[in-house]
């Protein structure tokens, strides 16, 4: 049996404990980040995931689609899912991998590329605001300390 | 008609293009945050987002469901799940809501701020991981900007 609570509802809901950790600032500035990255690829019709994957495959055509899950860092499937979006919206083809009938690569059109062109202009307004007010050598500070966490931890 | 690629499968797959923007840095940089987070939380039974709602109940006592929800920015389903799991475990009880029939607030048991205590040293060791090598200078450089993105993007 459980006695009603002797405490009122909190207000104001404290996350002081959880505000000390550099992860949890870490996470809460990534979730706004991500958020402000969809407002921005919301007009092209892309999604942060169907961005990075155009980019990957402008950058290295012939691509497989196991090696772009490996590159994203997601599931195989999801990765199927993203690549047939980008296909029926007309920017991305699969074509028979040399050598492997039973693989795929894939590569740009020339609507995907120009797409990508654009994006990847407002994409770089939307990142250049992320450090902006920061002198240049705290914006070097802030980026080695993210390739340090990627790598230490 | 789809002509085979021209190109050879790329050996090693360059994700320069996204390398350069700080947003895609610290989405790579906070996989590996998270991944470390749950192998440190993963002996005490716990995942981040239970962690994190054990440790707001522990810091507001009587707290709602629709308050956690807000709190860690998921969806009100989403909690209920956890909830459920810290209840089944013995660390959180529902207990009716002062006033209002329909709602519950949440409190942890003894075994809850138990295990909390004990998880929270181990977060905390995690945590002080992420910044180590940098200076008190550098550390605050980081915290800055972490807030800066939280709040202007």
């Amino acid at each position: 049996m459980v006695r009603p609570v002797p405490h009122p509802t909190p207000d104001a809901v404290s996350d002081a404990p959880l505000r000390a950790f550099v992860g949890y600032q870490m996470k809460r500035a990534f979730n706004a980040v991500q958020a402000d990255l969809g407002r921005t690829l919301e007009p092209f019709g892309l999604r942060m995931l169907t961005y990075s994957a155009l980019a990957l495959i402008v950058e290295n055509p012939g691509l497989r689609p196991s090696q772009l899950a490996q590159a994203l860092a997601v599931e195989r499937a999801n990765v199927v899912v993203y690549v047939d979006q980008l296909e029926e919206a007309g920017w991305v083809t699969r074509a028979p991998a040399p050598g492997d009938r039973r693989a795929y690569a894939l590569r740009c059109t020339l609507a995907g590329r120009r797409l990508y062109a654009r994006a990847q202009k407002a994409v770089q307004a939307h990142d250049d605001r992320l450090l902006s007010g920061l002198s240049a050598d705290e914006a070097a500070i802030v980026r080695k300390a993210l390739a340090q966490m990627e790598q230490r931890t």
